[in-house]
């Protein structure tokens, strides 16, 4: 099975397996695992923040960085197409008692600064309107095609923010994609951001975890939050053991993106399918199936029966997205697998 | 001063002030003011249901429904301009855990079906989601300047809910308006909704209080959150008194539509003012300040200087209510005071 | 019926309507109201804090008062045998996110300061113990059988609070009995509270309302949970026209009491009755049925039979309440029929 | 170091680690990691419950569980003395809005009937109430000193669940230390329960993770829940793996039980040290530094220097936990240490 469906199917490599099996642990409840700690020394100094703190998942680190930044009863500006709005079960409402605030996301991923700005109400002292207190940026943005945001956005958010007194979080699920499509280094990506989650677990390739970083009393509020939605893990150095590895080979994201590239092309190339080459900036691609007689529900059945994994990601649109377990070569099949679907029909 | 700026403005009667000097009187929170419980009767008559009960405000009768009917973590498809969504303060979030969903509402205030299926995820099964529970309607709108919904509507929103398994609740803070315009009792406009709530206090001109009806194991639900809310009232009889009196005379909302006709219409002939009569439906008037040199609240302001309150609601535009305390000859002078504050400048 | 049940039965006096029939009126929620003004303002003076807000009931008094002060995730020391821990539903967790922590009252009402003093983890840093934020106080103590805390204990309240840095909010649903009892002023009772609530309509006997104090910053917060609570009324002045009467004739809760006392030692030389004069305080007295064959129930319902009603108060103890509409001729009545329902028997 | 603070300390075994390296792996969140479905599967069957649900930490298996039995609103009776209430950051009430109501646990570990009983109000219809919906015990009960509650208890409790309609959760982090010390498989242990949770990674040895077992409907909510806090993993068949052979060993824990008790009589014949070896039931033994001029701190503290570990748990007792990273030369050695610090004073 060519699995395209996410970069979260990756899989440990045998060096992550192997550090794994020989990293120094310790409670880390108490603070005391070595390797939690070095990971999260590494993670702030690669993100040029104070500190940072290691998560189960993106979601929790998401949601710990919004009850940190938010206080009960405020509104988070949150993109409409957002992983944090849209794939994150409103945990902000249910856990924080925090009013998401979607704001249209542009095509290429940014929420307008009018558009921020229509989030404040014009009177900050009547009581009707939820004020907000956080913006989230989403960068690369997933639903948007793996977009990323341009430094001189990100600028005037933080101008923006400064002015009004909020916030800024920053969803870094992919981050490192983003500082390697840019040709920067990841810290000068997110300068921008009071704070920072990445996923060590989707092109990066370990097992489990993401880190929030940020300043040294946003990240002791964090440890709380966490503690309390129960993230906080034991022996948690395995996990970060790998989470080491996975950071020294960020370098490899390079690949993923030309693989996505050869597959946006390939798929161009098909009769029956709409994709852009031009839109993909990182791992993902974006496609429509137009051939007619499919829908994208009998298009990716077709496609799963003959060995090719994708998934819908929004408004009918499929997504394939790259990684460490797929190659030059698997992206080729995939787009011959494509082909084959097509002409075959749905019900093959 | 001629107030104009909302129908909540309204003050009692005389028969409303009579009537609480001799209304029967008992502890609500017993439940034993027996004025209470006869506007309750009567509410939940007038309005076809089981049962009903009376909130402090319409805020705590919409909030208090939505608890009711969605559990902790489920979402609420609500329309993006509707007071729930914007002048609420967000207490549904905050409150209940539940997530806003908003909707754009149409120019003619319908939540288009849509529009609401893309609130529904595809895999109801797959946790990233939180699941809708609730649809919530306004009628009439208020942003969408007091437009009226059709029960064609309505009835189609009620079998989409059926389908999905969720239930509509009505805002119908200004319901009576909504009966009046379309001259059908106020039964026939809510029988495809749940719930329904509306205000005592706004055109009808009671001084305090809302009414949710529905069924009457909602209502024993709405009980329960009304006291842990804050808004079980002890005497409140006194105010159940005005309540009767204020339903006694819901007939008279029909001036107000004339009345805000009259307005439009004057508006409309004003060179420096856009207004439409023909989307006039009940007593909400919205208009813009075309002419140069000013903006919404330059106008205001001026036109409050010779006697004209008047507000903003949202993108730009002022609105302006009629009611019971605004005569036609009121309409007129009002109508006068927008042009001579057009003639003399906003620095005037 | 000699309604003994509680304060809260009281009826509005003629006084009280007439200024409810005469009050200028204005939207409050617009904060326009001019009688409700001059409420928060006397209420402030009264109580020696800058400023007021009025609310529809004590439980939302407290609900906007704790969440004002306690962020969520914090935890608030309130009385076991609190009202706030008891009889308001919970809705400090529910719509604060705060956690109650119930430490024991004392049978003078006080929370010891050991007591106080467990509820703060030795280490505050360790992200497992929630934190607390806040102590309540509740003068006079209700289930307590209507007791006053000194000014001593306070003051070391007070103390240990500045200590630990949180604050101390009163529930002084019946603060002015407090003041009765002491012969001091209200602002002298409540002047080691960071905020205070106290009731209208108790013994002060107005229908509705109850009003919250302290800081000018804490009642700018209360005015927000207030309103997203659903608790901001129109002409509000109505009831702050009848709070202004009530605040004039505070002074005769010393007649409850007396009432009190007297209907105290009457119980007390009822063979059947254990009642302790010298525990009465205030307005409340406490009483077991000791006499065979009865149990709280079937004596409650054979008084109510005869026309007195008394209620249940926890741990099944008897309460009765006097008030404006209870003379010292009903108190004797009162403790008649009680002799009357003890000799004929439960069944009678 | 000897290592006696809490069994969170253990290592993962060499077996374990070997798993780790061989595990099939997917990604859990999409539902597709084999190792995790087997361990899942496994501890169902074990539990004799339908299902079970991989979760990062027994704070999330506890709070998932409550979430998912309580509806917002309704109260949860947990022991005082319960992991739940005391060291759980107050989680229910901030991401359930659910009602912590804390019961005095006897001395060996048990609420009292009579005390659940009093969690109920008379009236059930009475708004001033929240509602019991859940009751939580604790098995072994950690605070208690390890106790293992009775299946007579436990039928007790049971049965009274059921007269009042509520759920019972076990929190049974160290059911296995109940299992062995009964005798009994844990199935049995735990028949009385709705739902039960346990930890893989206490006495059981593994590094990271909780399950939560209970009916298929039940787990099915709290594998939502899961996905909301932020628990969801991608390739946690990593840890599954190690959990799958900690279950194989669970019979050591009996080791773990022997060494508790030769500890609790090494203590007890100490000059003083007040412990009480007949209390010991499972792997924890609470004792008391009585000797003058010894704080727990302090004694804690010289012990720490001269090589043991070992932490307050309440009250100012000390905790001594047992387990597989500790030995029987270990335990003399540590009573030996113990004498030692006795005897050289606190400050040395």
């Amino acid at each position: 099975m060519i699995e395209l469906r996410s970069d979260t199917f990756t899989l440990p490599s045998p060096a992550m397996l192997r550090a794994m099996g020989q990293a120094r642990l310790g409670d880390d409840v108490y603070g005391e695992d070595p390797t939690v700690n070095a990971l999260e020394d590494r993670a702030a100094g690669l993100l040029g923040k104070e500190a940072a703190c290691l998560m189960p998942s993106g979601t929790m680190a998401n949601l710990a960085s919004i009850m940190t930044h938010a206080p009960r009863g405020s509104k988070v500006l949150v993109g409409a197409e957002s992983d944090i709005y849209v794939y994150e079960a409103g945990g902000a409402s249910v856990c924080g008692g925090v009013v998401y605030e979607p704001v249209a996301n542009q095509p290429d991923g940014r929420l307008a600064l009018e558009d921020l700005r229509a989030g404040f109400p014009d009177d900050p002292e009547d009581p009707q309107f939820a004020l907000p207190s956080l913006i989230c940026l989403e960068n690369t943005q997933n639903r948007c095609g793996g977009v990323v945001l341009s430094m001189d956005y990100q600028r005037e958010v933080r101008a923006f923010a400064d002015e009004r007194g909020v916030a800024v979080h920053m969803d870094g699920a992919r981050i490192f994609n983003a500082a390697v499509a840019l040709g920067k280094p990841a810290a000068e990506i997110v300068r921008y951001a009071d704070s920072v989650q990445f996923c060590l677990s989707k092109g990066l390739s370990a097992p489990i975890g993401s880190m929030v970083a940020g300043d040294t009393e946003f990240i002791r509020g964090v440890r709380r939050v966490r503690k309390m939605l129960g993230g906080g893990m034991r022996q948690a150095g395995l996990l970060a053991a790998a989470g080491l590895v996975a950071l020294d080979g960020a370098d490899r994201l390079a690949d993923d993106h030309d693989n996505a590239l050869r597959l946006a092309k390939g798929l161009a190339d098909t009769v029956g399918i709409e994709a852009d080459p031009a839109a993909v900036q990182t791992n993902i691609v974006m496609f429509r199936v137009t051939a007619p007689g499919f829908t994208w529900q009998t298009f990716a059945d077709a496609a799963g029966r003959l060995g090719l994994a994708v998934a819908e990601l929004g408004h009918g649109r499929l997504r394939a997205v790259t990684h460490s377990g797929v190659t030059s070569a698997d992206v080729d099949e995939a787009v011959a697998i494509v082909r084959r679907v097509l002409s075959t029909g749905a019900e093959a």
